[in-house]
């Protein structure tokens, strides 16, 4: 179902199971749509968990961050997803450039995508010469060698 | 850490594991209060399924109603859960009456009694003298005793 | 259509207008109930500000507090709102107590009572011996003063 | 601040102001970004309802349509939104196509751009070979009309 001249194939893929609720679908009986972009920025914690070994509310700190803030989000709808569904989302870097990234995330229905998701978001530290603001920061090699799969 | 004299402990519970997202959080970096009962909805039709054996999507057309809706949903806040929590939430019915019945939910964090829901919900048909209306129905009492725990 | 005896009649009442979303509805064509709970907390904040003539962001700094956190929320639903209905939310307090205080909302669908909610709240300061807690703190008498009308 | 190029100047333009609310922000302080595309869809909704006359919850059985379902939407963050911020989203259409339209949304804070949107809609009808599905149709010239400014 998913093609693969499109997926980044050594790239870490997180996989997360979970059912859709009846509080996240719409008077059309399917998912609303600003729900899929809460699953991908779900998809997105959990997938720097399992290749990083941090726990999301410790990554700023284990990596002298303030975040990984997002800059651009998109969203395809294929196929509805309606309450009860069983749902597989898959999420994985399909792209590090030097100080931002790129998220593919991939929602299955019954094993058919019908939802692709994609994010933007750069590694970003607190200014030094203005504290209100944020600036991007190099990824760090051994950052990004951890979402390698060989 | 939950008292036992409030605790209905012939009613069947369901208890569900998950972890408090980003997007669950609001400034103060704790859960925002709408969130909890997002999770109490979904710990109903859990219970359902898990003691009826039907699909949520499956309930109403089951059992030949329109549904379960809420008449009425407290939470008492005891204590904050955060961004990455481990929490389990236990859900039960702690009383049925002839067409209503009361659903008790206690969200923990880390072993301890963090959030206490109660939900109303009345078992309804819809009204044969105007379709647009709903009205309770007694709840047969084989789909009662499926909660009982003996 | 609101009965008086209920009505704290000397308390300032904030009221806000608006429609009910597509996305605030759920597959049974319906305001989904987490979607009210959300609308008492910008009603509370919305009457803060009307009352205490504060900006929301700015409510903590100008009384030295960490906020105003929610202890206790419920609501009871009369009848429902769907989508594209034009609401009037009416928000007041009920009572202030030394530390504490409740709060009165009242969501009206053309002119009739669909909601009433309750929120129990606190006058919350950082706890001086601990400050990864809060702590209640008494209400100055001059901030529950503005909130009598007479 | 709103680039004239990039602007289908002779598209009708919808604006809302409204306040960031406390519970549309994150532990960062900021919007969430799944409520920008709750903001977007009530943008369009309202775009329509100014543009035809039609108020959202009638616009399906005014047109013989099902709805505008959404499919595909994205979004820029260029400047964070804050609780208690004023803002203004501003909404039109970019592009009607056959059966298919382009909407542009802007989220203005204190003037400046802070997040830019699109949305991808199709006219749809119930698929008459298969009426669990839908279907795209023809746009009719005179809804099209309605957009267009002089």
């Amino acid at each position: 179902m998913i093609p693969a001249a499109d997926s980044p194939m050594t790239s870490f893929v997180n996989r997360q199971q979970f059912t859709i609720d009846w509080g996240h679908c719409d008077p059309a009986g399917i998912v609303f749509n600003s729900r899929f972009f809460e699953f991908f920025d779900r998809g997105t914690w959990a997938l720097f968990e399992a290749a990083l070994g941090v726990r999301p509310p410790d990554l700023a700190g284990a990596f002298g961050i303030v975040g990984i803030p997002l800059v651009d989000a998109s969203a395809r709808f294929l196929a509805p997803a309606r309450f009860g569904d069983a749902v597989e989302l898959t999420t994985q870097v399909s792209e590090f450039r030097r100080s931002s990234f790129d998220v593919l995330h991939r929602l299955l229905v019954r094993g058919a995508l019908a939802v692709e998701g994609r994010e933007t978001r750069v590694w970003a530290t607190r200014d030094a010469t203005d504290p209100s603001k944020i600036k991007s920061q190099p990824i760090p090699p051994e950052v990004a060698a951890r979402f390698r799969v060989d």
